[in-house]
């Protein structure tokens, strides 16, 4: 059975990971379980690249296919931002809290059609024989007018989905991986894996 | 029908792409045939996001899903390079046989064992809807004493390919296709399609 590394450090992602992957042929670990310390530099410019250098330096650190993601969220009225620095901006220390009330602080007096917003989720798969994937995937929506919810994390209180009628903090865990980025990429990765590992 | 546009001048990769995914439910257009211009600043550091990045601009520019290809060879004695830089390398309007052997001088005296190299190709595929894929595979050989082979182009002749025991322009175009990076990359590529696009 192929041994598969997932290369995050977050407990919550580790365990959205294993419910979507859990019938591919592979026994899935966390870099921990798998005893790989790495230090990586993620310098890329899109989610699809850091997620890869992610990967890479992992499965080429322990030798084992590894998977890894990047994701975050673009504002189109502040240009995209802030993107691939979702997590730094403002500083890694700032909470959620604050981040989301400078975001509708950012959009006051913006009107609805100009506040859309995507959040992006990019996955990435290296194998150690050079052969390497990455599937990446949009959650649609706006900025809100305030902070809703109690569900998710991150940005997910201030981000309105129009598909719902509800904040993304508003969805349930189901509703939630169903239509977001992170649950498609993985869900888009999942077929690309069935397909590459042996049975 | 889904129409998929192809983002390349090159006639000879056309007829490849045409001949891997020719039972893909699709129309397949080249950036000419579907009458898309487009200037792209290919700025990425690795392969497939220079392929991301091409794949997105005429993906937006036409509306329609786009594919786009980057490939290069990866010397390790040079610590990588030409890499993505192997089109430009020396100059865009120096010869592959001048360059071909700028790489033999710049080998003179290494050992078969440090000559290793290999070619990478990535294939970018982005959908209207913001879905995005990569498949990126290597084609594993190293860099020989001399200039062989009439087939292939670019740096096919200076490319050893011990599994075939023969120089990469030395192979017969089917021979190659089964083994090359860009021939695996597309196949690749094909299944993500299959399965993404609609019957």
């Amino acid at each position: 059975m192929t041994r598969i590394i997932f290369a995050t450090g977050n407990a919550h992602k580790m365990e959205e990971i294993r419910e979507i992957l859990r019938d591919l042929p592979c026994e899935l670990l966390s870099m921990k379980e798998a005893g790989i310390e790495c230090d990586i530099v993620e310098d890329g410019q899109t989610f699809a690249e850091n997620a890869m250098i992610k990967a890479k330096a992992v499965c080429e650190a322990s030798g084992c296919v590894t998977l890894a993601d990047d994701s975050g969220l673009c504002v189109d009225y502040l240009d995209g931002a802030p993107g691939i620095y979702s997590a730094r901006w403002m500083g890694e220390e700032t909470s959620y809290h604050v981040k989301n009330n400078e975001l509708i602080r950012l959009l006051e007096g913006v009107p609805d059609e100009k506040r859309s917003a995507r959040f992006v989720c990019a996955i990435a798969c290296a194998f150690p024989d050079g052969r390497a994937f990455t599937a990446e995937a949009p959650y649609e929506g706006r900025i809100g007018y305030e902070e809703k919810g109690e569900n998710g994390f991150g940005y997910d209180p201030v981000f309105y989905v129009p598909e719902k009628g509800r904040y993304s903090a508003e969805l349930s865990p189901e509703e939630k991986n169903e239509i977001s980025h992170r649950g498609k990429a993985l869900r888009n990765m999942y077929d690309i894996l069935k397909r590459e590992l042996p049975e």
